[in-house]
C-alpha cells in the first residue's frame, strides 16, 4: 500500500491534503548557541491525582492542516474559518490535537484510547513514546479501553509491523460501536469515503484480534473506578468515563466535543466526523450541563495538552477553563 | 539562620504561613501498579520558536497558600477569594507559579529572571532542574537579564553555597530598580516588613557580585533582538521585553500582572507586592491595550506552566487565551 493510499484509508479522504500541508511546520530548529540542546519538545506526559488513583494525560500529537470543506457540516466555512482564526489557529487552518490517558489505579494500569498509531504524519503516534518518558511500560498496560472505533483511537493498539503495542492488555470495545462498524451491511450503506474508509479501518486495526476484545455496555466499570457512561451520538457506542476514587472524580469525555474552540464554544455546530450530529449535539448541551453544575475536571481527547480543565456554561454555549500546570505531583 | 527566618527574609512576612501550609500538597505519589514510574511530573520546559530564535519557558515551580490579608490591596478579601475560587483554585488559597523564559538568538543564549533559587520550599527553585531536562548547560547561558530585583526573579542567579548559577553569564538588572532597591536611603523609608525583606534580600543577593552586574535603560537592546521595555510601577524598574526575530515578535511581559486569574480579570486590583500600585494598573492597562491590539503572544512569569498566551479585551477587563501546546517544534 503506498503511504497515500494508507493516509487515505485511515483519515479519510476529506483531510488527505491536511498531512502534506502539515510538513512544512514540522521543520526541525537551527538554533544553535553552544550548550543548549535545539529543537526537542518537552515530552508530553503530564501527572496527577484523583483520589488514590495516578492519572497521567499522554500526548500523541497534534495535526495543524488546511480545513477542509464540511469540517463544520451545518456552517458556512466562513464561520467556521472565523472560529479558528478568533482562536489564534494558523490563517484558513485548524489544529486538532489527541490525547489518551492513563489511570493507575494502584492494582490495574489502564490506557483509555490509543491515539493514531504509527505511519500518519511526524507530529502524531507519539504515544509510545511519550509513555517512555513519563517511564510506562506498554507491556505493563492490563486493559485497553477504547472509547470508540475511530482510527484516531483505535490505531494505536497496533506498531509498524502489525503487533500488539500492549502485548498483555485487555481489549475492551463498547458493545455499541462493535456492532454498528463490524456490520458489513452498515458498511455497505455507507454514505461517504470517509465512512467507508473508518468502515475498512475498523476491519483492517481489530478483524484479526477480535477474539480478544471484550465489548463492554454502559453503565458498568470496565476497570476499577473506571465506569461506562452513554455518550452517543459522535458514534453510536461513544463513551465516556467517570474514573472515581473515594470522592474524588474526573470526567474522560473522550469525543463529546472534538476540538473546544469550535465545538465548546458552538456546542451545535457539526464536526464532519458525526455519525449522528443532532444526537451528539444533544449529548454535548447534557454532559457539559452536568459537569459544570458539578464543576467536574474533564479530560478532553480534542483539548490542548496537558487536555484537562473544567467547562463552564456562557449563556447557550460553554467555555473551557484548562487547568493551571502542577510542577509537582 | 534558621529555615523561618531566611524563609521570612525572602518572601516577606506576609506570605511566611504560605510556605508551611504547602508542604502536605506535595506528597509523592503512591499509586504503584507494576511498570509505570509513579509520582514523577514530566519537566517542565516547553520549547517554541519566534522567527529564527528558538525560546524555552522554564518552569521554576509553583506555589500554593493561604491568601495572605492583604494580598489585594485595594478589594475585600471576600472577592480576592471569590477570584481565585471562580479560578478553582483551592478553597481559601491562591496559586502562584514562577516561569523564566531563555532566549536562544543562535549566537546568544539568554536568561530572562532566574527563579526563588534554593531553600524556599520543594515546589519552587526548579530552575536548574528544568533546564537539565531541557539540555541547557548553566555555563553556556551567555546572559542573565533580570526583570526587576525581586527575590522570585532575582534569587536563583546563586545555587545553595553561594556561588554563580550562571558563572559564565553578564548579568543585567534594570538601571531604575538598581538604584531603588540599593539606596540606603530607601530601605531606611520601607514602610514594611515585606518591603525590609526585599530591600535586605537584594543586598544579600547581589551586593557581592556588584561588579558582574551591567546596569542597562528601557528602549535599548540587552541582547541581540531583545528590548528592554518600561513596565514601571510594579517596581520603580520593573521591566518588559519585546523579544524578535524578523518580523516575528513576542512580549516577554514579566510582571505587569501577576496571576492572570485575578489580576488580569481585575486589572484596577493591587496586588501586596507593587511599589507603585497606581502607576502599574496604568502601566497594565496600556500594556495590554496595545497586546490585544496586536495580537501579540505573550510570555508571563506568573501565568501557568507553559505561560504562553494571547490577552483580550473583555470590556474594561482582560482575559488570558493559553496557548495551544506544540508537540513537535
Amino acid at each position: 500500500m503506498t503511504e497515500v493510499s494508507r493516509r487515505k484509508l485511515l483519515i479519510g479522504a476529506a483531510t488527505v491534503s491536511a498531512v502534506a500541508a502539515a510538513g512544512p511546520m514540522l521543520a526541525t530548529s537551527s538554533a544553535s548557541a553552544t550548550g543548549a540542546a535545539a529543537g526537542k519538545q518537552a515530552p508530553g506526559f503530564y501527572r496527577y491525582k484523583v483520589g488514590e488513583f495516578e492519572l497521567t494525560q499522554i500526548a500523541d500529537g497534534a495535526r495543524t492542516f488546511p480545513m477542509p470543506d464540511g469540517f463544520v457540516k451545518n456552517v458556512d466555512k466562513v464561520l467556521a474559518l472565523a472560529a479558528a482564526e478568533a482562536a489564534y489557529m494558523p490563517k484558513g487552518q485548524v489544529t486538532v490535537p489527541f490525547n489518551p490517558v492513563i489511570v493507575n489505579t494502584g492494582s490495574k494500569l489502564v490506557l483509555i484510547d490509543t491515539g493514531y498509531g504509527p505511519g500518519i504524519a511526524p507530529s502524531v503516534g507519539l504515544l509510545l513514546v511519550n509513555m517512555a518518558a513519563a517511564g510506562i511500560d506498554p507491556k505493563a498496560i492490563d486493559i485497553v479501553v477504547l472509547s470508540h472505533l475511530h482510527p484516531d483511537h483505535i490505531n494505536g493498539v497496533k506498531t509498524a509491523d502489525g503487533a500488539l503495542a500492549f502485548p498483555n492488555a485487555e481489549i475492551m470495545a463498547p458493545a455499541q460501536d462493535w456492532g454498528f462498524w463490524m456490520s458489513d451491511d452498515n458498511m455497505g450503506k455507507a454514505p461517504n469515503d470517509m465512512m467507508k474508509n473508518y468502515f475498512a479501518n475498523t476491519r483492517k486495526i481489530l478483524a484479526d484480534i477480535a477474539g480478544k476484545v471484550t465489548k463492554y455496555d454502559w453503565g458498568k466499570e470496565v476497570a476499577p473506578g473506571v465506569t461506562a457512561l452513554d455518550a452517543s451520538g459522535h458514534t453510536p457506542g461513544h463513551t465516556a468515563f467517570a474514573v472515581a476514587s473515594g470522592s474524588a472524580r474526573i470526567l474522560v469525555q473522550s469525543d463529546v466535543t472534538n476540538i473546544p474552540e469550535l465545538f465548546l464554544r458552538n456546542p451545535d455546530w457539526h464536526v464532519a466526523f458525526d455519525v449522528d450530529a443532532e444526537k451528539a449535539a444533544q449529548t454535548r448541551h447534557k454532559f457539559y450541563d452536568m459537569a459544570a453544575a458539578e464543576k467536574a475536571l474533564i479530560a478532553g481527547f480534542h483539548f490542548s495538552f496537558p487536555s484537562l480543565g473544567h467547562v463552564e456554561k456562557d449563556g447557550g454555549s460553554y467555555r473551557l477553563v484548562p487547568i493551571r500546570w502542577n510542577p509537582v505531583i
